[in-house]
């Protein structure tokens, strides 16, 4: 085992406590896209006291931060979130039971992310204080992942620009590295305008955006048959006229394009953009297109794949109790069809059957697959060479973005994941920063299949977040 | 000139700046739909302090009242309103600021409306008193006119059933009975449900509600070919879909449909749940069909409508000053295309010229026309003879629900047209107290007319009103 | 009655049997529309040798021809038509049956149409040439009626610019002036192209013309909100793809645009235009817009309308005999819904009860209606003013375009109609080449009601007649 | 080698000149579906003549037929098909022209494919009746698989219920064992019904089937969303309606539904007939579903795959000439886009390159890849184990289906094709009758990947062939 893995993870061990309250006070206080004040500030003090360089506010995002420590090459970043999600405020309990009626909570497990890349940040900072390896080490505070919108602004700053790998990780129910392809994505919204009248006096003197978003939406489902598989196109309408005896001025229609491809997701974007101008000539309107977000589907390393997986190998057991076992068991139990969703997941069948993974997987099984999601994770990973895996935050069977993932993540079962991951991030560092070897081979990788791509964010260049 | 008609004019003459004051309180005070405290309390109270016996709450609608004096037949009802419209607050002057940001206003004089009525009764109730005639006078304070609810709930509720004829008017800017027929009508909301899934991960396993909106209004704009002119259809999205990610389970669609009879508004909705079934059968979701509001087109009355163009002729002048004139030239001028504005809504060429209406008109010019329009005065039109007529409140080329109807409704051009109004009301009662004939030959017209029509009315069984 | 109308009924009468043997053997001999060769042929031979100067071929179209008598001002045409309607082809008798299975026939009883002319022409040339009255007499053999072609066509090459009047009738089941006004039309398809590809193999590389087809359809039905009433769009899909497995490359559709006015057809198609061109950008196809006919709205003239009127009740009773009462009634009998049809068609109360309508009407019933139906003689009524009325070829309760008027049109009814109408084609002739106030105030009626309306052709310049 | 198989293969050498003859007078006689009567008939007849048993006209089909030698176990299939396509008439030259204007022609080959199986057939019978193993021996001469009928009758009467492996090929551009799978398919037609009016005069009283069929299509556009991929879904409309001025009585559309099994076509077929339903729903309108044919995918078997493979390597070299391979260079010239359209099609990237495949593939290349078409043989892959593979008739670059595949089949090329085919079934047969472990482990693996399928035609129980 490399020198100074044992020191992070044993760092991260006696530190666990800390840890776990700052998982725990941002769980308990949940902060939605670019509102996360709380979380990014506590989490840059940490860092700042630990005797990191913080800069604070990145890229016109005020809740975007930095924390660097170390001196020269290689530059090492670790990726953080910690943005909650609207509606899904829960109680840590088997039943669904919001902690406040309505309220935002960690579905996404975002409080445990952000905190592992801090420990790991720290414990990494000490190894290399220490003499054992040299290098810099960085934590980026993402915000507004669940937007698409962090770290595409970052890297469209440049933030990335100059690190040499990237590393994070995402709770989820199973240990492993994740070498599954996210699909890339335009959030895009087309906003009708046309001419008011009264619907039942005048109705020739009107002309409808709320046709115009209608006859927008047939198309594009025509359009559906003639896309390459898989592609996937929905939409919902946000804005769908008033009281009805108006003819309609204003509508507006809210777009995903998603592809396996950055070049396909803008080829179809295009196409859809003639959709909605055909619709806009059909009723004699006009069409705005609003881009909202977007982002690149993921480029997995494989040599950074399996680096992860060899610590995790070392790191071993997650180190559950049978009460945290109890309480998978109890929330399992609460969700419909787990084996249809977990094989949908691309889980493994052996995998399935076990109520809570508490030990890292043997070898990479999702290597190819699509992951039919997408995260501004992607953009980083067409910027540098990135490590990804996962961590058993919740049990087999629970899907993110549910009661469920948000009552585990506030549970002992999240503040272990966290833990492990933790320790497999440091690891990972630490072996980049000892082993020149493990990073010649991961950017060799990542040229050869980025090759030809020359990353430009995918937004509009006067796009302003809107903070 | 029947005896009581000169006593009725010269009570409302003298008793102008109480009825003003009244106009003027409940316009200062607007309160929309259903929660027309201020204004019903303070009618009644006016009613039952000039010896009406007063009953407050009626069909579940706490802000409807009767008001009754006299005894024995006939029993005449005056029909009032004071709902006021949401976002259409203004001050009284010539160019467009609210009185109060987003606030509610009376862009449909319905201040003047319910007023004059409270004048006329009043007036009549004296005359009666007085012995000359006899018979029940009967104001109708009726709520929740711009949604269609009020008139129909008190009709469902058997409240005009022992009348033997009503009256009404409309603040407008001609000053003539009004004999055109409104649309019948029918609000009706469609509420979809299908099941929820991601739309990237399982878009296989969702089933849209809001593909189900679409759809059916895909076929709602293919049935237009195939119901009779003229048929009105309108419709907005009220609900659809939040974030494009899930596929939305539930989504509503809000339609209206008129039509020229009751019949005819039945059988196209009927035709239209057909496409709303069909949307749900296509879609694997289902639907429920909610009744929002609905009423009659309205009945025109000849003989009533002789018998006020008669007492408009022996009222004459509405008596607007040079300032009034001055106002209403320069409300006109804000509003582009008065010219046609006007002739769409079927006033003679020769009016369109004048700027304010001064006089009342010659001759009945509306017989026969279409009124592209809905109101809930129609359900009353189906239980006895109506008498109904417009007064100048604004200038001609002024719309109802502007904001220069508005302003105009809260200045002395509205008033003078509520006394106006108020006299009228109040000659034409007089004529049915002491002429037989108009009564009998109203009634006959009104028979023949509605024959082989049993009132029903158009709300389910068991609609409760939303108070 | 004016001197030579005494005459012009004697001549017709005398000569009933030669024109009812013209009528019986076009009826006959069925020939669709520009295919009338040996219709036109005959009836221009009959004119030959009657002395008329015949030229025979006009605008491009073989079987029109215009023949002329007498000389000087004023020049009167009388219009005649002969194309029947494909798949009509029908036995003189109350039962269908076709006299030859999927042949043509007479449904619009073109076969008296025309004949009626014929005659009432060569009775007014023996009366100018007897020196009562002076002037031209013309008769116009006009092909392709039913395709709405000829009539347009002639206009557009000036067959009608040194006409003074027209005269024309049309078989139906009343002796009545035609006032309605018919709708004006364009008839329009629209051809895509798309690109071809396997379906299931390739449809991304697809571009589909029937969906473009679709898109079109769907946006169309969604103007039909938008567009005043009456304003009828209607269409079929004439070509929609060949076998499923390939996308189609090519697709049409052919619409129908009608109004009240040529100006309302013309702002209705290039809004048409624009949803076509919508559904092209939407599809990356290709649209092309291809004319196929139209026509204008008839402007009826209230000043021949009263002279034909006239001109009826001096003729009186049309003569039919028992018989054919007999065979109206059993025709009659295979109609469903008579009453209903017939009040559609706007024919009165009184007349509906009858079987055959025997004598002429008492006073025009139809004046200021709308006929929704389209006919090429509203062009020659843009360009002349015209007399046009309808004479009861068929029983009360049939509509033309059926077996049963096709029956009629070859069975005594129908020759006993032609009769009729000759005669009061030849009257009406009469008084207008001998009463000069008749064509003035005519003139007069039809140059205000046409004013401002400069007649240009409803077809591309480089339309050319598909012969 | 196993002994027989020199036998065959120099049997069919010996006998090319013959079974090139039986070929070519198939190419020059092209019969489309059903009609195969002269190919079927030639075929049965050598057959017969080679001592076979022959019955001819079988499920209904007169065109089909099986000839049967040997005796006892096992029982070997060779399946033949002979129909040819509409509109492919081309001659043998490398240039576009028909040999008969808008005839038929050989575009996929199958003069080829059923004349191989024949030469197969005799001689393996010879083998058999030399005592050079036992069994029987069947050829089934398989009418109408481009409309995926003939086996699949077959398979529903049980033709191949006794059978214990069926071998057959196809022609195409490489020589090699296909183990791709096609798709199964359902081929279904919705006729509406609705009623007809006139589209001007009355179209409230028309109910369109053509609406129907249009809101059909866009709620199966809709539908596409919410299936698993791939499926396939696509349509002609067949019947789209008659003149534009009547509303269409009658209207109809023809789908292709695929996907990769035959219980998701099943599924998707009814979520399909739902929306024909909720579209026949919205439009009073009534819909009638017509299967017209249906197939299933195929299972392809690795066991027979492998002896195919190895008896191709046997076989060797096709033998073709530098004459031929010039033709093949001419032919790929005239198309576009050879590389995209082969690699589409799976072909690896060296066999691109060249213009011939003048050899077997060294190893099976394409399992587990999607065949993304359909055939009839899928059928019978479900009822017994199925060996399978291409030869190369045509050049790499030409598609089936094509001007130049029909010219290829009618060549040299296809002809040795033909005997290359004829020499690997022929092998193939033997192994199976001289080795019982290879026909143990195809009926193991083949019960393996069937299991629980038990096989049901995909055609309702009361569909008769069309013939």
């Amino acid at each position: 085992m490399a020198k100074g893995k044992t020191e992070v993870r044993a760092w991260i061990d006696e530190n666990y406590e800390d840890l776990r309250n700052v998982a725990r006070v941002i769980w308990e206080r949940p902060e939605v896209e670019l509102e996360e004040e709380f979380a990014s500030g506590l989490q840059a003090n940490v860092l700042e006291r630990a005797g990191f360089d913080v800069t604070r506010g990145l890229a016109g995002l005020p809740t975007a931060f930095v924390a660097e420590a170390g001196s020269g090459e290689p530059t090492i970043g670790i990726l953080g979130e910690y943005d909650a999600l609207p509606g899904l405020s829960q109680k840590v309990q088997a039943e669904e039971e919001p902690l406040e009626e309505g309220g935002a909570g960690h579905g996404c497990g975002h409080n445990l992310l952000g905190t592992a890349g801090v420990g790991a940040a720290i414990a990494v900072k000490r190894v290399l204080d220490a003499g054992t390896g040299s290098g810099t080490v960085r934590y980026y505070g993402c915000p507004a992942e669940e937007t698409l919108l962090g770290k595409v602004l970052l890297a469209r700053d440049g933030a990335f620009d100059d690190l040499d790998a990237a590393l994070t990780w995402h709770p989820m129910n199973t240990n492993a590295p994740w070498m599954a392809e996210s699909l890339a994505m335009n959030s895009v919204q087309f906003n009708f305008e046309g001419t008011s009248a009264h619907a039942s006096a005048a109705p020739e003197r009107g002309r409808s955006a709320l046709d115009a978003v209608e006859l927008m939406n047939t198309g594009a489902n025509y359009l559906r048959e003639h896309v390459p598989d898989p592609v996937r196109l929905h939409y919902s309408i946000v804005e769908g006229g008033g009281k009805p005896n108006i003819v309609p001025k204003e509508a507006a229609v809210w777009y995903y394009v998603r592809a396996p491809s950055r070049q396909r997701v803008e080829s179809v974007t295009e196409r859809l953009e003639k959709v909605a101008e055909g619709a806009a000539t059909m009723t004699e309107t006009t069409v705005e297109t609003e881009y909202r977000a977007g982002c690149y589907d993921t480029l997995p390393n494989g040599v950074l794949g399996s680096t992860i997986l060899e610590n995790m190998a070392e790191i071993g057991e997650v180190g559950f109790s049978e009460e945290e076992y109890e309480l998978a068991r109890d929330l399992r139990r609460t969700v419909d069809d787990v084996e249809e969703t977990m094989s949908r997941q691309g889980v493994p069948d052996d995998i399935i059957e076990t109520e809570l993974h508490g030990a890292p997987v043997d070898e990479i099984y999702d290597e190819g697959e699509q992951f039919t999601a997408s995260t501004d994770v992607g953009d980083v990973s067409w910027n540098v060479p990135l490590g990804q895996f996962t961590a058993a935050a919740w049990p087999i069977g629970v899907s993110a973005h549910s009661w469920q993932s948000t009552a585990a993540s506030g549970s002992e079962i999240g503040y272990k994941a966290m833990r492990f991951a933790s320790k497999v991030l440091a690891s990972t560092a630490i072996d980049l920063f000892r082993d020149e070897a493990i990073l010649e081979n991961a950017t060799r990788e990542f040229e050869a299949a980025s090759e030809g791509s020359d990353y430009t964010a995918p937004l509009p260049e006067d796009f302003v977040s809107p903070t």
